[in-house]
Parts: C-alpha cells; structure tokens; sequence
C-alpha cells in the first residue's frame, strides 16, 4: 500500500484529503488571506476567560469546520493526530478532551501541521485505518507567555523576529474521497546549525527545510519544475532568504516558492517583523490558500513543508542552540 | 499486514522487539529492580551542567545499547518517535539533534514510551518501513522544575504524590526477528473525571486506564486471565486502587496486576509517596523487568498499558481539571 524509497513515503493507494478548514484570529482577518479562511474570530479570546483556552476553542471550531467539510462526524475519525505550542501541548489535549476520539499526542512545534498530515496520512495510507484528522494551531498571545516575555511587558520587538499567528487548522485524510491527493510524505531529520538568537526562528529552521526539500528531491527524482508550488510553513524573510542561499549552493533553485509566514500577513504594513510563525501559520495558509487551489485544479502539484524550531525558553537560557526540523507532504490533483 | 477492530490494530505479521535498553539514575539503584536495569549512572547529572541536558544523555545512552542489542547501527532504524516531559520535549529534541535519523516528536505525557511503541509498531506492522525506534524518558529534577516548585524550595510532598523516575527507555521495533513480538496497539481517548489536585495524578489518569483496557477486551474478545500479566503505567497506590475499583464495577478482575510505579521504588523504604511516574517510570519497568521475561518465555503475554496526565502548570492555575489518557501495547512470546 505504500513504497518507501530514502526518507519518502509515496503511497499507492493516495489518501485523499476530504475535509479542512482553518480559523483565525483579528490579526489575521487583516492579511491579504483574510477572506480565504473558514471563519475569522476577531474576539482572540473566543468568549474564554484566557488565551490558553481561546486557543482550544479555535482548534474546536476548525475540528467542526472540517468534519462538516468531509460530511462526517467526528465518530467517523479513526485516529485525531494533534500538537501545539503551549507547554506539555495543553491546546491539544483540552480540545480532545471534548471530543471522544483515540488520540496521538504530538510535539513538532510549528512543523506540527506537516508532521500530523503526514502521519495521518501514513495511517490511511498503509491501510490502517479509513479516516485520521490532522489538527494544530497556535496562539499568538499565549505563545508570546510561553516563549518570550508577557504580553504587559510590552518588549520591543528585533527585525528578525517573527509574529506568532493566532489560528488553528483541520484536516480530514481519507482512504475514499477525491482531490486534494496526499502522494508522499517525507519525515525530517534534526539540523541544528549553531543559530542561538531566539529571534531568529527562521535562520534556525532553514538547514533542516533545506535538508527535506533535498532528500524529497533525491528520493522521488523529481524537480523543482515539477511542481505549481512549494511552500515553506514559517521561516520568515530572514529564512526563506537563507533557504534559497543554501539550496542554490547544492545546484537546486525553486522557480515557484513562498513561506507561508510571508503570505498570511501583509508583513511591512502589519508590523509582524520577518513574517509569521507558529503551528497556526502553515496549517491556516495550507486549509484557508494551498488545499482549495489544489481542490480546484488551479494548481496540480504542491509541495508543503512546514518548518519547526524544537528549543524551549530553559535550553535558550542554558545557552543551547536552536535545533530546526522540517516535514515534506507532496499534495496533488491527481491521484 | 493489520486489522483494525473497534480500537485495536491486531498485526498479521507481528513485529519483533529485537532491542530494548534503560539507563536508571542513583533512587532507581536503591530500588528492588536496580539489578535489571542495563545501566545505572548514579550522578544524575550525567556530567552535564544541568538535569535537562543529563535526561538527553540518559536517553542517548539507552538509544546506544538497544541498537548493540538489536546487533544495529543508527542508520538501520528508518524512523525515531520520541518524547518527554520537558517543556517543548526538548530531552528527546536534543538527544536526536545528535541522531542522524527521520524524526517524529511526541507528546503523550507519561503514557510516552506506549504511544511511542505504538507508532512505531504501527509503521513496522503496516509495512511502511522495516525498523523504527521508540524512545522516552524523564528526570526527577528536571521535571519538579518543569511541573511543581524547584528543588532547593524543599516543598512538602502530600501522600498521594508520586516520585518521578529517572530513567530513559529505548526500543528497537523490527519486521524480522523473534520474541517479544506486538500483537496489537490500542491508542487511548482522553478522559477527565474533574481531578483537580495535581498531587493526584493516578486519580486523574484512571478512568483513562480502565476505559482503554474495557475497550481492548471488546476489541480482542480476550479476557485478563488470557494474559501472564497486566500492567499499567504509573498510577501509583492511588491510581491503581481506583482502577481495579473502576473495572470491577464493569465486572472486571485482574488477577494478574501491577502498576510500573509501584514496581520501580519499594515505596515505604523509599519514601516516594504513593509511587514511581514519569515517561521514565513505564519505560524502565517495560525495558529492565517486562521485555526480558517476555523475551525468555517466563511470561508469554502482557499487557502494557502507561498512562498519561495531559495538564500543565498553566491550565492548573487556570483552574483546570486533569485529562489523563492510556495507550495500550500486548507483547507476547508467540507471533
């Protein structure tokens, strides 16, 4: 049911991806993708008496979006594949909790839409199972309280960093279903090239989007050429930049590539810094701009790499570097 | 390769554990499975300047000797499932910064080292790949820092609070080989009965435990007496109590019971409240006293239920309640 060649899963029998959606937050409903998304809920703290649990209520309601998409319900979900940013991956946990669900709890910090679409979509794949959801999402208020400094402290902000997007997204794999297809999946290794500005997410991350990107590529002998799009979940103008750099050392240019972190804000008009990051960014701009162009034919075959950086505030205290990762998912039109 | 009955994938072609190995810190040398562990480092620090970075050499050092058990290298394991109870899970991030190999982060609390098996059982048992390694961890320091007060604050413990283990497991998952072998894997639903004393957690994580046992027996039509013994996780004295309560109220006895946290410590003597927990705790005992007993035929099938509780000290301040969840592996002597 599946070949594994390298690093790369390609599935025989393609998963097909029959339900998502994304919503997001104020922030987001100011962007040049504001009226793709699913819904726009301005009030970040979604009626909830703090960001953690708005958070919750963001994946909720793109977990129902999504099912209502598919033309399930949820008791039609084998298997709920989900992670966040917060600590111990409370977003997650307090939204499943509601939902009667087998669930696997996952960490790829912002590479999180990718790795749970790829495991989803290994699990329908190899005939696991009929459905799996993929599910992350990311807060900007209550990330900036776990990794940075609190919101009232008001610090200022370095040309490098990046804005945490405040959305979640949904995805329902199926064994049945048509377009979008899910052709392979590529799991990353880690990549950690000395980068200790915690600032600078994206230069962090660029070595191990570099490292998947190639290894798809050596793997499936396919090109750059071959694809409507390749999109990068969150590196930033400093990391896609960067990324660009080291693959045009290895020979390889990428005709049509964006960083889902440059599109989902207008960056210089809202102030975001080097462009968006976090869970939310890649999966908001794969369910709200990637998933429907697919859908619809417009664009036949993409190529989606969302990129995690996997240090805590404490390692960035004891003076560690950032290790970056990266997970590859070839969607297309066709099966 | 597998059949997915209600919540249980039964492999046709059973993988085999070819390696397993844990490394226990100074308690678990004074406790009564100190001779079965594969390695004890009574510095806790691991000669690292801090506890975070001596959990990611726990882990390294179960990572070597389960592959020099397994007679491998690095580059035989396809894919790594890893995860911890650091913020971020940056133990097992860090350990694998150094791991040349594809990598899918978890977080599954204390039921890591079963969720982790279990994916990795699932990708061997489908046929996605030939071997794949299961890894968790944790460490008394570093996780009353990450989740109660710091060390040197010398805070009261309450009867019913656990000692988390310092310990790291590894396990090497394989399409060839011979005993233990997995049968099955049933991922766990999360359940939360309103616990809210973090001191507790056996409390919060047995309602989780009973449901995916009652489910396993509907799925597989087996009994607890099919079984040499049962296993859970780390509910301590507490949780353990309650779960046997539980199930009997379902019309379920287990005969043949214990839970790993009160394997680990000889728990008067030690002083550890009500038992051993942490990723460690589930590992350890699954590594040091179950696999070998599986493996030499003493016990021919075994269930290995680890248990997790899903909150953070965030949502405990946010007046949350506790989800836990359980994820259930049987290992057998006979394919």
């Amino acid at each position: 049911m599946s070949l594994k060649k390298g690093d790369t899963i390609f599935f025989e029998n393609c998963p097909s991806i029959t339900g998502f959606a994304t919503v997001g937050g104020k922030k987001e409903s100011e962007g040049p993708l504001a009226e793709e998304f699913d819904c726009i809920c301005v009030d970040t703290r979604m009626g909830e008496e703090c960001w953690e649990k708005a958070e919750s209520a963001y994946q909720r309601s793109a977990v129902e979006k999504a099912l209502n998409k598919a033309g399930i319900t949820l008791g039609d979900i084998d298997y709920l594949f989900a992670g966040d940013l917060q600590n111990q991956c409370t977003a997650s946990a307090y939204t499943v909790r509601d939902l009667d669900v087998q669930f696997a709890g996952l960490y790829g910090a912002c590479s999180t839409m990718a790795e749970s679409l790829s495991l989803a979509s290994s699990f329908v794949g190899s005939g696991i199972c009929n459905r799996a959801m993929a599910l992350t999402s990311s807060h900007f208020c209550a990330a900036e309280r776990t990794f940075r400094t609190p919101l009232e402290y008001g610090g200022q902000r370095t040309p490098t960093a990046q804005w945490t997007v405040t959305a979640a997204g949904a995805v329902v794999v199926s064994a049945q279903g048509g377009a979008p297809y899910v052709k392979s999946v590529t799991l990353g290794h880690i990549r950690d090239f000395g980068i200790i500005d915690i600032n600078n997410m994206g230069a962090a991350m660029a070595p191990a989007a570099a490292e998947t990107i190639l290894r798809y590529f050596a793997d499936s002998g396919k090109k750059p050429i071959d694809f409507d799009h390749i999109y990068t979940g969150d590196l930033g103008l400093v990391g896609s930049t960067l990324l660009q750099e080291i693959l045009k050392q290895e020979g390889v240019t990428l005709p049509n590539y964006s960083d889902c972190g440059m599109l989902i804000y207008d960056r210089l008009r809202q102030d975001v810094g080097a462009g968006g990051s976090g869970c939310g960014c890649s999966a908001a701009v794969l369910c709200a701009h990637i998933l429907p162009e697919v859908q619809s034919g417009v664009m036949k075959n993409v190529l989606f790499v969302a990129t995690g950086a996997l240090m805590s505030p404490v390692t960035f205290m004891q003076g560690e570097s950032i290790p970056g990762i990266a997970h590859l998912v070839h969607i297309s039109s066709q099966k």
